[in-house]
């Protein structure tokens, strides 16, 4: 894996400035890369890093930048670039190749020639999947489950039968798809069971984080659109539907049956309620609570910063006691507006 | 998997209206079902689809609701006779039968002769697994555990030693029962682990969420009631004690010795601290923060809501000088009440 | 597994008051523990139960604490005592002993002569495991993977490629390790994964919760450091770094980049932000939200406790009211004053 700086500029379609045949080795962070390395300034905030940065070569926007560094690849946008240049750089994250003679698969199902899968893999019957996946080691898929061609499953991913899922996805280890969503009808003081009879239907490109959790749809299927991102923990529950390219950061929670729109970015630590609306290129800030549809694009907030804990104390004190000051404040102004009234009419 | 309107009706001692004869195929919604579909009306605001619904039959609580579509069952709550007859059209959801040969069981386990166990399901030294239980592929079962009858666990589950768990209880992947309370004994600036001696004790028919942790107690051991309910991703630390028909949405954490009444709805990202004493019946909303014992029933909250960023940063402004703004109200109240007693007194 | 009451106290250098001989089999609480288990007694607003405790010996911290129990060992920390010796009552957990047959490792792999690895254990190429270890069923340990002696996986834990991991470490089950952390750039609407080229290094004596995630750095790595305690549901981003004896409780969130430093406690349901820095000895309380960097040590927080559903409404609407409410208490102490000059003027 390694690169001269004009292999690497072709392939984004850059300009080298300065010495195109360098070989770079790794890809590296300004602050710390080594002569090998090749680095990126996409923050303007970081400039004056260039003046002291050891890398190789640097991804720049400008000739001008281009100038404070010995190499530079000058590309329209230094982090797209970089991102794309990462995909050459990956190491060899497993060492299994076909089918490991430990795997049990039903006869049932439809396996491309090309997949790779990993030790102790478990694959139940009707399943399918496509040209080009990885299943890593310890993976479960259900009966009837479809995984479309390029999709990568890290080890011990859970996936429950009948789940259908798109081309060139990943999910990472610990993930389960498919789970019952959260559905019971109060009977006499206790819970009768709702079995979940949809499934979860999931668009290409979509990543999918480690531990995270989407619950299979009631009645009809929980949907997850087209390159749609997943971060870690989180959960999304049964008949949510997600639109393409919105993209979901650790530790959020959506509720059932709530749709979400295209587009969207949710920080992490987010409680959205069920039931709700959410259009197109909504952003929602960390930690919020989102109880109510939003038909607007824009951004969304509720969580509220830190201070000192006696600060902090003396601050909840008094909001818990909003309402009766805001009651007197209210008293206070009609006093003083009816005696400054009293005063002017003499 | 197809009934009669008339077998449906019998099942849930509902009354048909229409043809009985017709043949349900599957369950659907109002909206999206299909003539060989039995959809339901619960919530009032959805009458207006009846008029629309091409579903071949629905579940309605009066002759009056029934007259507005062609077939229909009467029952006195439509909610619960849907999960009912829900039972009826859960799909075969895995291929096993018996015990596969791949599973890895201890010689002094004692598996009764009609448990499903799925490939690669490790069985520890002194299991017990009793009549009508399904372990999914990948469960690992610890050392002395005991399974009560018609138990499921989904792949992936992992049960640590000498958990006991009841009767027609349902896990879903990824769930951890067991695994160490978070213990430490300060020392000198460093951590000494408390060994977590306790054990978890699980009643009957409870369902515990994909990803969802019930840790061992410290010393006695970590209780959850018979019926609880168990949303995904929920923790619930050493020793907390839950009642009986309590339900828990996800994403939200327990923390240690917390005790928790029977019939309580605890909402999703909720937290609560340790060492709390929460009575039957209470009700807590979304992200609502629990740093207090409630003793009353009824319903807690302290979650807020968004609103568009622009505006919410101007509120935390204002709140965090909200002691300031009350010392100043304050102030102000008494120079005007001063002001117009001296007034009064002229 | 029992002691006599001398050979307790000598483990924990502590003196024996009362009958040394007496044989302790368990440990247990002073509410409950029956007369051949050791209690302990470390918060003084317990005393009380010293009275009534059934226990055969009590953990106290002074000669006069002491006489009020039959049998006691005095030592100047009872509750370190009790986590030292409660190592001494550990049961067996599993029933394996040396690497299991089903086990799947590679043969660049070097194990330690010590290891203990239990069924359907697989491991990839050029991993090294240290003596001592114990690696629980169905875990799976990535390509070039390093673990440091004494370090016990519990089952169906998983690390990703070329994570490093320290001595004396514990991993519960359900977490992982060094999956992708959550990076894309955006690209025309759509998003362009940035492959994560970093990895996880975790230091000495680290113990990680039930499905606690840690994920691998962009292009460097996420580090963690010795004695770090993380409980279970924790989230904690690429290239975080985490000092040394840092305690995180269940179901806090670290965001990418952030550096917290030694002996912090972060509680339960916290969410940081990042690209922060927290330095050393920073408590943060349950479910507060960390947006900006700390430079002092002490404690912070944003967590606002519960109210009963009704009173909190009328809070939370007069809450975002308060910029109104501001500017026309700023207005009327404008005018009162106005007032008040002119009048002191005549």
């Amino acid at each position: 894996m390694s690169y001269t700086l004009e292999q690497l500029a072709a392939k984004v379609q850059g300009v080298v400035k300065g010495d195109s045949s360098i070989v770079i080795h790794k890809l590296g962070t300004l602050e710390n890369a080594s002569n090998n390395e090749l680095s990126f300034l996409a923050n303007p905030k970081y400039q004056n890093q260039l003046a002291s940065t050891s890398s190789g070569a640097v991804l720049v926007k400008s000739e001008e930048l281009a100038q404070l560094v010995d190499n530079a690849i000058v590309v329209s946008n230094p982090y797209l670039a970089f991102a794309q240049l990462s995909h050459l750089f990956v190491p060899i994250t497993q060492g299994w190749k076909g089918i490991h003679q430990s795997v049990v698969v039903s006869l049932s199902a439809i396996i491309a020639d090309s997949v790779i899968i990993g030790p102790n893999v478990v694959i139940d019957d009707d399943v399918t999947i496509a040209e080009g996946c990885m299943v890593g080691a310890g993976c479960v898929i259900g009966r009837g489950v479809t995984v479309g061609k390029g999709t990568r499953l890290y080890p011990n991913t859970t996936i429950y039968h009948d789940v259908i899922i798109g081309e060139n996805c990943i999910f990472h280890s610990g993930s389960v798809i498919g789970a019952d969503g959260f559905g019971f009808a109060p009977n006499n003081g206790s819970w009768e069971k709702i079995d979940q009879l949809g499934s979860v239907v999931i668009g290409d490109r979509v990543e999918v984080g480690a531990s995270t959790t989407i619950d299979r749809g009631a009645i009809e299927n929980t949907r997850i659109g087209h390159g749609v991102k997943i971060d870690n923990q989180v959960q999304i529950a049964h008949n949510v539907v997600i639109g393409d390219n919105t993209a979901i950061a650790a530790s959020t929670a959506i509720a059932g049956s709530t749709k979400i729109g295209d587009f969207c970015t949710i920080s992490g630590g987010v409680c959205i309620a069920g039931h709700l609306l959410i259009t197109d290129r909504v952003h929602i800030t960390g930690m919020s609570m989102i109880s109510n549809s939003i038909d607007q694009e824009g951004s969304y907030s509720s969580g509220m910063g830190m201070e000192p804990t006696t600060k902090w104390r003396r601050t909840v004190a008094r909001v818990r006691r909003i309402d009766e000051m805001a009651k007197q404040f209210s008293q206070l102004k009609k006093q003083v507006n009816k005696f400054l009234e009293k005063v002017d009419n003499k």
